[in-house]
């Protein structure tokens, strides 16, 4: 078999363009999309041609440091001068829209406030220092570099992630995943499907299941096209077969990501992840999250708070442009639903392990202290050391 | 709004050939497919043209009556002289390949069986008596009578099954199905959707929400086709949206049909059955599972001894013929799974609710025995009639 070209950057800056592998079109043909104003990101979110929660995280980033260098260019136009303050303004105006496309993904918010907060820091200096031009340009730069700055950092963050997930996974280990939560759904190398990929690196042999999750079906187009990019078995399923493997004892594990997770560890993810974590549950298959800090609100104490995105009917009633389903019915689309932390084995996090009470334990992580069971390993080997 | 024709029938005799309503086509179309050999049969059946168990029951009983004509005929093309002993040969010989083509669905071969045992019969008489073409002609009518008596059995059937089922369904609620337990997956009226046309006409409000049912889609083309002819309300979800709504308390009770059900209550059912009973017993959520008795397989004590067809990985890579998954991957598709019993709330056959235990009750409703809970209903209204 020739060797593959590796997966592409999910989200970068290209030539004054946010540049996304436009994934509606996979995995038919890889095809990027370069946005090249605040307007056309927002479809590209809101169409799905970009998502998953790191990768929102990012594009929301890109999308505010686009508005930045638009505005800041602006001047050039012969239109009305840029300063300083007009692009800060531009980012805010930008964050706010884009932040609006996808309600449930909280790192969305996450990316495109950050990149405003540095923004307007950089407009704060310039209006202490020199103003003019000269500062619409130190905004513009400055934000692009929180932006670039933090796509570097997702993919740091998602490998960390990932060495600390390994850890759960057997050698021989069947891992069962729902929707996208791979490098298409980060800025690279994934969530859910960077424990998969570092257990791999750790010489561990594992299998991936994935669920083809209806209705945008991430798991057949997108999470079996870059497992089979890099060479990691992957069986494609459909939902609802989820339960008869469990039942077979072909599922060692489960591994998602999240678009949220609550303080208390309430789970949003992708619309069926419920169910894993109940069938899970009943047949005692752990049951893993993969959630970078950056996906976990500490403000929202649990589930119930987190806003369940509505989308389009004929994302249901129509698959790849065919129509499966009569006319004039009545249609639901909920794009995620909430798993309750009892349901969740561990959290998996750049900075360690997060088991129950996940409560605590995440809290413990976010204010840098190591997760107990990390603690407890830890002492386990300056025992051993001592021996 | 226009009144809309009624459903015709799903498999009937029609002009010597057997005519079945194309469901590879709907919702698209409707559209008839006739078909006048066995082989033309058994592809109609492995490619899903018609499927449902009860439905199946009457094709395999069409199918071996188609036989029997044709090899009736044969005589009159200058061939072979056809006798009735060549008649019920061929009966035989039909009745095996028809039933190899779906393992699963018990129906199948108890029709198939059926009708062979009324040719049989027909050809011993004829033995008794003059043998000759006269016996063949016998023969052939007597297996056709005996399907379409079979065919009205099952419309009769459902509609008892259904007034049995319609007083488990309150007034107001929200009927959760899976893939096609309706007309189409019968001679006519359905399983569980029998209980939901008994219930409407029995003056109830019912509203049902239809999984989709992937891969082949049962519940947004056949489900939801047939629920808005008949003006059902229907609300059209994907599969991995039932926990979210039984979590949001917008599920009243889920009813299923079967391919098989086991001696013990163990239901073989449409792939995503078993998620759907492990999702309404942690909601408290009744789960009831409409099997005609000629669904219920006593001689296979439990679910475990069921055979589970595996069908072609292409229904799961492909969607009405468009690719959504990359080439080169494994795939699975076992079309059913198995909810054990302790899952089932009831069963509802023609002859009343089989509640738990469920062996016990089911081998007391096919002895002819009222069930236990009728019973005492029974009790209740005559101790009412005394007062």
């Amino acid at each position: 078999m020739a060797a593959e070209d590796p997966i592409p950057r999910t989200v970068e800056w290209r030539d004054g363009a946010v540049r996304l592998i436009d994934q509606r079109e996979l995995p038919g043909r890889l095809q990027f999309l370069d946005c090249r104003t605040v307007d056309g990101l927002c479809e590209a979110i809101s169409s799905l041609a970009v998502r998953g929660a790191p990768a929102l995280g990012a594009a929301g980033a890109y999308g505010v440091a686009l508005a930045c260098r638009l505005d800041a260019d602006a001047a050039g136009d012969g239109g009305r001068a840029a300063s300083a303050a007009t692009v800060a303004r531009a980012a805010a105006e930008a964050a706010d829209r884009l932040i609006a496309t996808r309600p449930t993904a909280v790192n969305l918010a996450w990316g495109a406030r950050r990149v405003l907060v540095a923004a307007e820091a950089a407009a704060a200096g310039a209006a202490a220092g020199a103003a003019g031009g000269g500062g619409a340009e130190a905004v513009a730069r400055a934000a692009l570099e929180e932006a670039e700055r933090l796509a570097e950092q997702d993919v740091a963050d998602n490998r960390a992630l990932g060495r600390h997930g390994a850890a759960l996974v057997p050698d021989g280990a069947q891992v069962l995943t729902h929707c996208n939560a791979g490098a298409l759904a980060t800025a690279g190398f994934g969530t859910a499907l960077a424990v998969v990929r570092a257990a791999i690196d750790a010489g561990k042999r594992i299998q991936v299941i994935a669920c083809e999750t209806r209705p945008f079906l991430q798991g057949a187009r997108l999470t079996a096209w870059e497992l089979k990019k890099d060479r990691i078995p992957v069986t494609l399923i459909t939902d609802n077969m989820a339960g008869h493997l469990m039942q077979r004892e072909r599922v060692s594990c489960v591994i998602v990501g999240t678009d949220r997770t609550a303080a208390n560890g309430d789970v949003a993810n992708k619309i069926g992840t419920y169910p894993l974590a109940v069938l899970a549950h009943r047949h005692a298959i752990p049951f893993y999250v993969a959630a970078p800090l950056s996906s976990i609100d500490f403000a929202c104490p649990n589930g119930d708070k987190i806003p369940i995105e509505e989308r389009p009917v004929r994302e249901v009633t129509h698959v790849l442009g065919r129509q499966i389903a009569p006319s004039g019915i009545r249609v639901l689309n909920p794009a995620f639903d909430v798993t309750p932390n009892e349901l969740v084995t561990a959290i998996v996090t750049e900075r360690g392990i997060a088991r129950q009470p996940l409560g605590r334990t995440l809290r413990r992580l976010v204010e840098g202290a190591p997760a107990k069971p990390e603690r407890k390993a830890e002492a386990r080997r300056m025992r051993a050391r001592r021996r």
